[in-house]
């Protein structure tokens, strides 16, 4: 964090504190700025700790897709980078629902359906997750999110729609630097004008990276399974990201 | 049970045994004998315990709503009422899922989602849930039931179209003896020919019956949540589905 970042956070209170990022107001009323933190949590937040370095890498890679998708016809709520850790966004009504993406069975789908960790599906499947921390983010069905209010069906079928062409982009770049997308977590929010963009973050946080030759965790699974070496399949990931950005 | 059931079923081992009911095959290899026992369990077999006199109102209780519903046009593996507690069935390939349609917001949904017991939903919900007694009888998608090769998606199809059906034929006939049908369970299966049959049982095992006066329970959460009157509460249910069956 440079100085001028460490004098304007001090100086001001978050909007909203994550488990991963803080959220400031700025002059502008129509943008927010996102800090991206080190810390680390996992199993709705059982699991503690820091992974050095990862809030760089998790606003630069995402800063990078995000580009890459507005460029690829998805609408994000990107509007500059700041610093290293420090990014300007759209400030959004974020829809309450998780937007899972999976190509390969694995994490909880895995478990919850005893499915070996690895299996192909035969089409990618979107799961969406009630955002509950205190109800452990439950899988909701498109019935349920109506019934509760959080999203209209056209909300969700765009969503839906946004979530499979995120799929379709980034497993193609990741493919081309020997990355299999195995599954990812999106969030979207609306703008006044009732848009629907794409917002949070696309970082190893929130995605399944997996060498395409040895099947090595690229991702946070190496934190979550204390698989060791989490630091450097961050870098790894991030060094890869920037190969596809120089393409 | 009368003496002959008894002299058959002791001579016979059933090919399946579930949690209420017995499953023997009898000479015709398209028909199967169901014997419902007394026997109640909930919470995936964690509580055990007798409710007196239910195999009778189970079995007898299925059997009127299964000829119900096929003057309705919904297709059913009902064959004829043996005795008591027995009935003859159509040999079905069980799809290995359980259906459940909401009219209003209880048990899981409720608590999953931290709905009020009794919300009214602004339309009925069909839900999906994975019969794996080993997995807790996860709730699925119809993205999972594919990936899973549990049904196709034109047997997905058809099975919720059958059960709004049914949903909707119950919930009109119930409430012409005080009784709203708030959720229930059904299973299906297919017949050799491709058929896709309504099967298993429709009972205070399978719905939630709750009292249109009162909001009284007349279902097995009576058991369930140790509310006291549990045989009455079968009793009183089983004479107002014969009121209707008399009508």
């Amino acid at each position: 964090m440079d100085q001028q970042t460490e004098q304007l956070n001090s100086a001001q209170e978050a909007m909203y504190e994550g488990k991963a990022k803080r959220v400031y107001r700025t002059e502008d009323a129509g943008v927010y700025r996102v800090a991206y933190k080190d810390d680390a949590t996992a199993f709705n937040g059982q699991k503690r700790g820091t992974i050095v370095g990862k809030g760089v890498v998790n606003n630069q890679m995402s800063n990078l897709f995000f580009q890459l998708l507005e460029t690829k016809g998805v609408h994000t709520h990107f509007v500059k980078e700041l610093s290293e850790r420090e990014t300007l966004v759209r400030a959004l009504t974020m829809l309450p629902i998780e937007v899972v993406v999976r190509n390969l069975a694995a994490g909880s789908m895995a478990s919850r359906l005893d499915l070996e960790e690895g299996m192909k599906l035969a089409h990618p499947i979107v799961e969406f997750y009630y955002k509950r921390d205190d109800l452990g983010d439950p899988l909701v069905t498109t019935d349920h999110i109506e019934a509760l209010g959080l999203a209209t069906p056209s909300d969700i079928t765009q969503v839906k729609q946004m979530a499979l062409r995120v799929n379709e982009v980034l497993s193609d770049v990741l493919r081309t630097v020997d990355v299999i997308l195995v599954d990812f977590k999106l969030e979207f929010g609306k703008t006044d004008e009732g848009e629907i963009l794409l917002a949070d973050e696309i970082s190893p946080d929130t995605c399944r990276y997996w060498d395409a030759n040895t099947n090595e965790k690229l991702d946070k699974d190496r934190f979550r399974r204390d698989l060791g070496g989490v630091e450097n399949a961050y870098a790894e990931m991030m060094r890869r990201v920037r190969e596809v950005a120089s393409l």
